[in-house]
């Protein structure tokens, strides 16, 4: 046997033993999409999950969206009035941005090899390019020379420091992001030279990091290498974007983020100039508030191990396969959610249904026996699931989506 | 510094210092796709590839193309004359080999899960359904019934034997795909007692194995059980699919296949049955058939490195990347395309254009110079490329696609 995930709290079951995502039965959820294959999106949690986060963080301090996280339309709509801004990651969510009324003003452009139509896109509806090499901020200031229109800048720091146990270092050494610090300075001096719009600072020195300690450590070498900078251009950068790292507990014996503690020491760090300072936050946000939801088509024995093969499979939900940035394959929370809660009476392996042994939902796990018919629900799959996977592969049709908002019955898709 | 795969034979350079591939320079292909990122499939190495191996095997063996390994329409409507039969693995698939010309009772669908609308597709129009278990074999028959029509129904048989060497294992242990070798014969018994008509018996031991006396150990067995079969119960199966396995050298160190010895082998096996037999290969037919083409939009350097920032990226290659069915990433065959068989001059690491630390395409490799605008060429592209990839993450556009027939100057889109 082998463990499964924790399931995130406000997940239950009703009188049918079916899991209930807010006032829906999953059974209801599935009628009203069509089938399964299916993502279902909780906006009132992740408000709630906003909500909280604003409680603990000092005030003023924003709080922006990640859209990389999930694109899915109605969740970024509803998303847009929650935060004070979005970094997209190209020109195709640099679009969705402003399509979903995000502000261009409120929204940041990350990530490498931003390609010159990317560079035009962001300068024309005046969007912040977080500059990630000398070379860029060259295209950048000479695309707004061509078009006549002063862009937006900010620089991306790749920081001395990394953030100490996050899934993904994004700092700390050789990376292809942002711009090593000590040349940072000598960069903002020519943006100010030539006349930009300089918009401030991007420090992101990992993800997926469950370490409290360790973010706050990060953030203080963050505020206190913003500051630094300042000095040494004379400069003052209008926001300092801190990053993000805020990691969800996906495996058995990980333990959520104390966020309380997170913004407690934030407002010590960031003293009275909280609204200097934004963080970025992708999969905290939503990854919790999403579940995947997969039919048993099919429930046989092989040397007498059970699998249970569904309709879903890796081609929406990768990482919980085990192949995107893992290298040692474990269990997401895994339940059979139309006999939810029910005691484990068999250990099984729930499949999916591609044709290939990396297709793996649950291995070894303990559930109530399920049958073909039944659904399983794979957890935590807010964040990184249909758009992080390889839809195509093997010509099965996309996973539906749907989000609900709040505990009404509206039902968005 | 780390070694890149081996460059599969048949790629040269023109005058110019450019990879062409066939007859075309990879600038005219970028002209006529448009734009990188690009993959390019050779249509004329695909047929040498079939054609060769058709010279290896004994006359009248099958050979079965696996559609999933690359779905591009051009590409496959062009494979229907080269080989006997088509593999799919979901009715996207199925729909996909009619179109393309396939004659349905050429088509083999395997796979776990198969749905209910899956199983009546392929009873409708004809096709073999490769039983993955028996409760599939019911739900076949029922539809069957319920049609009125006769399903081609053949047995997939999850052997006691492994293919040795092998990236996946396929066999040889509790496996979600086949059924249990000891359960078949009352399986076939049952099918031949129901009047359907018994197509024969899928044997799949494993995939990409470059160790040549594995695979010819492995389809020994495979011939010896489906004879067993046969005696057991006093059917003969009419076309036995040994499976495929045959893997390509991806990285350095990796020695190609002898096909010529597989096939010599083959022929002692099978003896003056022939005809009675099928190989079913993906990978080996189109992997070096195909050539990833990213422009490089940055060179940067960082604490020392230089990385090369392409307009590709793992959306597009997700295996290569090493991110899918890999423990250890290690670099496939990269060039710099636009001074292709120049000789190293520095180390860089090549990625992609996503913003996560996943995005990589070459590791420290030994490379010519390159600057932004030459072209980077990932090669053994033809397969588990395009499809099998997260082409939505991040937003950016899916890659391009063009096959080109032949040596003459045909480019299918």
């Amino acid at each position: 046997m082998k463990p499964l995930g924790p399931i995130p709290p406000g997940y239950e079951a009703n009188a049918q033993g079916r899991l209930m995502i807010g006032s829906h039965d999953v059974a209801a959820l599935i009628e009203a999409a069509g089938d399964t294959p299916l993502f279902v999106y909780h906006l009132g949690m992740v408000a709630r999950r906003i909500d909280r986060l604003r409680a603990a963080i000092p005030s003023g301090l924003e709080i922006h969206y990640a859209i990389k996280a999930n694109p899915f339309a109605p969740l970024v709509s509803a998303i847009v009035t929650m935060v004070d801004g979005f970094d997209v990651a190209s020109d195709g969510e640099l679009a969705h941005a402003i399509g979903a009324g995000m502000a261009a003003e409120r929204i940041s452009f990350a990530g490498p090899g931003k390609k010159a139509r990317e560079l035009e896109a962001a300068i024309r509806v005046g969007a912040t390019i977080n500059l990630e090499s000398e070379h860029e901020a060259d295209r950048a200031l000479s695309i707004g020379e061509a078009l006549g229109l002063k862009p937006r800048l900010a620089v991306r720091i790749n920081p001395e420091f990394e953030l100490r146990g996050s899934g993904m270092r994004m700092g700390g050494g050789a990376k292809p992001f942002g711009i090593d610090q000590h040349r940072v300075p000598a960069l903002i001096r020519r943006l100010v030279q030539a006349g930009v719009d300089y918009r401030g600072l991007h420090i992101f020195a990992g993800s997926q990091s469950l370490d409290g300690q360790a973010i706050i450590e990060a953030q203080a070498n963050s505020v206190a290498l913003a500051k630094r900078i300042d000095e040494e251009t004379g400069t003052r950068a209008p926001l300092v974007n801190l990053g993000g790292g805020f990691g969800v507990p996906y495996f058995a014996g990980d333990v959520a983020l104390d966020v309380e503690t997170i913004g407690a020491a934030l407002a010590e760090q960031v003293d009275h100039d909280a609204a200097r300072y934004a963080i970025e936050l992708g999969r905290w946000l939503v990854a919790e508030a999403g579940v995947y939801l997969a039919r048993v088509v099919d429930r046989k024995e092989s040397h007498g191990k059970t699998f249970l093969v569904t309709d879903g499979g890796l081609h929406h939900q990768l990482a919980a396969s085990g192949n995107f940035g893992t290298v040692v394959r474990r269990n997401y929370p895994v339940a059979v959610a139309t006999k939810f809660g029910f005691v484990a009476e068999e250990e099984a392996s729930v499949v999916g249904c591609l044709c290939t042994p990396l297709d793996r939902l649950a291995d070894d796990a303990g559930l109530p026996r399920a049958e073909p018919g039944d659904v399983i629900a794979v957890f935590l799959a807010g964040a990184y699931g249909a758009t992080a996977s390889p839809s195509a592969f093997l010509g099965h049709p996309a996973a539906r989506e749907i989000a609900i908002s709040s505990e009404s019955a509206v039902i968005l898709t």
